[in-house]
């Protein structure tokens, strides 16, 4: 089913509601969406005969068709919805995003890009204004988003012409991050990515090579293990595959990681295979959610939630302009040092 | 604001852009809605034109409106939207909830049942149905949602007339709770809970003062702290008046708390003034959040992902019938033993 059931029945209208009542069309209107405009034993009336009716007031839709606009954010994420509820990183982009949202009264709408009804999904979506989350650079959903000429506001990538992307430098950060692994005497080095379909990961995977080919390291022996999905259980199971490498080594590995999500499950692994961090093997993640902190892992921190509220203040017009990438810093903790 | 700009210009209809193309009004149409009818030439030719005159596809409101349904499933939450991106207990019940909106290919839509505008808001809302989470008993926004008659689905509470409400025996995991800490030997206690106001929230109270009345304690010398909102900060704050008095004392103190996220905020209160748990200060939670077994937290489990699952079969009518009340389990850790 694509819809939720709707009960056939004869349809009741606003004047049947009027005349059963005893008063104005107006009025009728008022007691719903103005109930401060009419006295309250009217109200009341007119509640009584709407309730003997079966009427359930004027049709949202109609409302929203007069006035031109939904006072409603799309939110496309190239997942199942429930990541916006489960991935920390995923959490902080869209605290900052509702924050704005709600500041404005706007509600938010949750869409998923992905599967084969994401283009139907988007023309259909009664929104004012897109807001994606790293999304795949031909996302069908992001494309019928943009061909639908409302405003619409990347976050991450990709960066597509007319489109605002909000971002940060993934290439410069990454290619730090592969520089400070290399300082700290790691002589071997792995990847684990989220999928390289989606720029902003692409970009990470560009700026670790980067940092590593200028320290003279042969990409060609970097192991790069993508996954499909942003959770601790691909992170675990990529760092089990690492593991089974480093455990017969004399060498000293790292695991670069595009997300903290992967890298704590690279750290999960490195725990249940006794293997000792940072001396054996060091891992760096990306974000700085908030259990990096207490697991004590090196990552890009970046601010997710601004970057939420920077894409709500350009999809509601109230910020315009190019935009300009959001800082990164490198924080080194226990899991490399 | 309320809505998001809207900018004016010359109104171009699919009409004009199936003129410019040559082609018919249906072809247009569906390459927009089925571009697989559509022979790729044909659509780019359509693509372009449309492009040409600033056309951005047929108004998906309108197409709502014969359709007789949006697709979107309604969210009422009872505080800023934030919360949802960072309550644990929220976020399984959300997940729970989306998971099965996604099954439906539903899109959810967030809206807040609180501030002056919640009732417009409702009255506004594109949805085929309404699920709250954990409202007040007179919410203003929730009156307005049933007097909508579309379906409406109360997580929590209240329990009015005709709306289904998915829910636990609040009242008797209480109970329980405080027979649990009368028997470990605390002798003196203090509540920390959400709003009052809320259905949830007193069933609770009330539970509580069975437990410890049925024991023999005198309900007049058990503080209760109500707190405005559900973070740790709230809870650390009650924290710290309770620890005012236990800190003073030769007796045991139990907190009962009415969430775990309250709960945690306790028991960081106890570390900062360097009481000892569970000698000197017992702590009980509601929920069993994630966090609540690495913290050793006591509590009140209860499964807030079927919960969210259950709002949403019964939302979208795959569910009817009288309610069930959930089971809860009381998960007693280093907290009080």
């Amino acid at each position: 089913m694509d819809t939720l059931g709707v009960v056939s029945a004869p349809r009741i209208t606003l004047d049947d509601v009027a005349s059963a009542a005893g008063v104005s069309r107006m009025t009728v209107s008022n007691s719903y969406s103005r109930p401060e405009r009419v006295a309250a034993e009217t109200r009341e009336r007119v509640m009584a005969a709407a309730a003997e009716l079966g009427y359930g007031g004027p049709s949202p839709v109609a409302r929203t068709l007069r006035r031109g606009s939904t006072g409603v954010l799309g939110l496309l994420l190239n997942d199942a919805l429930p990541y916006a509820f489960s991935d920390p990183g995923a959490g902080a982009f869209l605290r900052g995003l509702t924050v704005e949202a709600a500041d404005a009264d706007l509600a938010l709408q949750i869409l998923r890009a992905t599967g084969p009804t994401a283009r139907a999904r988007v023309n259909d979506a009664a929104v004012d204004a897109f807001v994606t989350l790293a999304l795949a650079d031909d996302d069908p959903a992001l494309l019928a988003a943009v061909e639908r000429r409302v405003p619409v506001v990347c976050s991450g990538s990709p960066a597509l012409p007319g489109v605002p992307c909000v971002t940060v430098d993934n290439v410069g950060a990454c290619r730090r991050a592969a520089e400070h692994v290399v300082a700290q005497g790691y002589t071997r080095f792995a990847v684990v990515t989220w999928s390289l379909g989606t720029g902003v990961f692409r970009d990470r995977l560009q700026g670790w090579r980067r940092g590593l080919e200028a320290a003279g390291v042969d990409w060609s022996e970097v192991a790069v293990h993508e996954r499909a999905g942003n959770n601790r259980a691909h992170g675990l199971q990529a760092g089990h595959r690492i593991l089974d490498d480093v455990v017969g080594s004399e060498e000293r590995y790292a695991v670069l990681a595009a997300t903290d999500v992967l890298a704590l499950g690279v750290l999960q692994a490195a725990r249940e295979r006794g293997v000792d961090v940072p001396a054996r093997l060091g891992v760096v993640g990306f974000d700085d959610v908030e259990e990096a902190e207490t697991a004590g892992l090196t990552t890009v921190a970046q601010n997710l939630f601004a970057q939420g509220q920077e894409c709500a203040r350009r999809a509601s017009g109230l910020v315009t302009g190019p935009t300009r990438r959001h800082p990164t810093r490198l924080v080194v903790r226990r899991s490399t040092s």
